[in-house]
């Protein structure tokens, strides 16, 4: 299974620390081995760097690694592939633009029967189950509002309704941007923290790295981590239950809600149930 | 004014040597220096580095330079702002899908007064006339052909047409790729070299640094590169004719047609004539 990372804070932050141990799942600490990808919002810009190399040895992710780009909403995810080819277009995150902003979108999952047709007003360019059902979702969304960009609570009901559309196919934990806020679901597992004054050290579960972010910080600054896995072995990282959709904002939970959770508890319940032909 | 490079080949090939010496007009050897942009495709996918930073001096122009990407297509772009301030929503080149391929535009030049109203299909996320230029381009050129891909043919015609409701209206260099081929228009100056056998050797203006092509190309090879201002001192460039659009294609030119050449030669005489309101 693919793994994602999401980072949403109130001042520009950068990930160098949280990234450095989970490039390392990219081929080395795990097997994410297919490709890799993070996409960074800068003000309303946004800058996405992919790579279908393994991210645990891509000369692009030690730059990524290395060069603090401060960003108030980063999506980041390293792939296994399970539908699509290990290629540059079906690298996540994906982009699109909507109502005058950037949407970036990562998917860790599988939902082999969820193809529903699409008007046009945006294509998959890859052949990926992931892309298809983020260009549904923003065609959907761009048809419910219009030209008209919704508040955030208009839109996370919007999304809500949405994802209550796909949840039972499959897997389809996923985090989505707009620059403004960062929305996740959890389907089968996903976990965050919330790191705020006091603060303290933290260590990689991946590799032996420490920061202290006391030195690193000012009282008011928060953040919040979204990740497949918990990236540090020393924090309290805490399991969105199944069958959750969580709104970020300013670096703590806006809104959150239930959906409904994967009946699939993993990818190989879910392999087998489609080798069975039980639901599909 | 900003600066352009675009390459246009038949084999996947890497542009290190030319954006070597090109990058260095981002702040070095030219005044460009309000941010730069590279877009590659390969295959169907594209990977994209903007960087607000000065081209001659940013670490990501480092790794680009140095880190060889092949492409069938490449756009570049460094930038001198003369409409929108200096953020990463305002680098070239944009980016936009369309019948699920992805787009690129660049543009050197300015359209003061071309603000055509837009649909919503494509919105700008910056506050540049070439990002709204780029949207309304797809928009019509989405209303003209639906969701059905036009041939080359046709998509070369129906862009000339788009070209020449704007060409009055100031300075319109522009390269665009979809990543099938690429189209240049020169409204006052742009250059192309195709480089094919036999092979020689080149030698940049803008660094001492040469290349002997016949140690790194096959007999077949074919490469065409479109640029602003010739980047090598020693081969035979060719002037592109001022109100001319070029499309390129396998590393060579697919189709040429006349447009109409900027009323302007050059930013200060768009300048003056803006300020004395002579035509706006």
């Amino acid at each position: 299974m693919c793994q994602l990372l999401g980072m949403n804070c109130n001042v520009p932050t950068d990930i160098c620390f949280s990234f450095s141990g989970f490039r390392k799942r990219g081929g080395e600490t795990d097997v994410h081995r297919d490709g890799w990808g993070i996409g960074f919002f800068e003000g309303k810009g946004s800058r996405v760097f992919l790579d279908p190399e393994p991210s645990a040895h891509s000369v692009l992710a030690e730059l990524v690694r290395s060069y603090p780009i401060r960003s108030l909403n980063v999506i980041a995810h390293i792939r296994k592939a399970t539908e699509g080819d290990v290629r540059l277009e079906n690298t996540h995150p994906f982009l699109r633009e909507l109502w005058g902003r950037h949407w970036l979108f990562a998917h860790n999952g599988h939902l082999p029967d969820f193809r529903p047709p699409l008007k046009g007003i945006m294509t998959p360019v890859g052949n990926t189950d992931s892309e298809w059902l983020f260009c549904w979702i923003l065609e959907k969304l761009r048809c419910q509002f219009g030209t008209r960009t919704p508040s955030r609570n208009d839109l996370f009901s919007a999304l809500r309704k949405l994802t209550l559309t796909f949840a039972e196919h499959g897997i389809s934990n996923f985090l989505l941007s707009n620059g403004d806020v960062l929305v996740a679901h959890c389907s089968t597992h996903l976990s965050y923290i919330v790191r705020q004054a006091p603060f303290g050290e933290a260590h990689l579960a991946d590799e032996d790295m420490s920061v202290d972010f006391r030195e690193l910080t000012k009282p008011a600054d928060r953040v919040a981590v979204i990740t497949s896995l918990p990236l540090t072995d020393n924090e309290a990282w805490v399991d969105m239950r199944p069958g959750s959709l969580w709104m970020f904002c300013d670096g703590n939970i806006y809104d959150q809600c239930d959906t409904i959770p994967s009946p699939y508890k993993t990818m190989a319940d879910l392999a087998t149930a489609t080798a069975e032909g039980s639901r599909f």
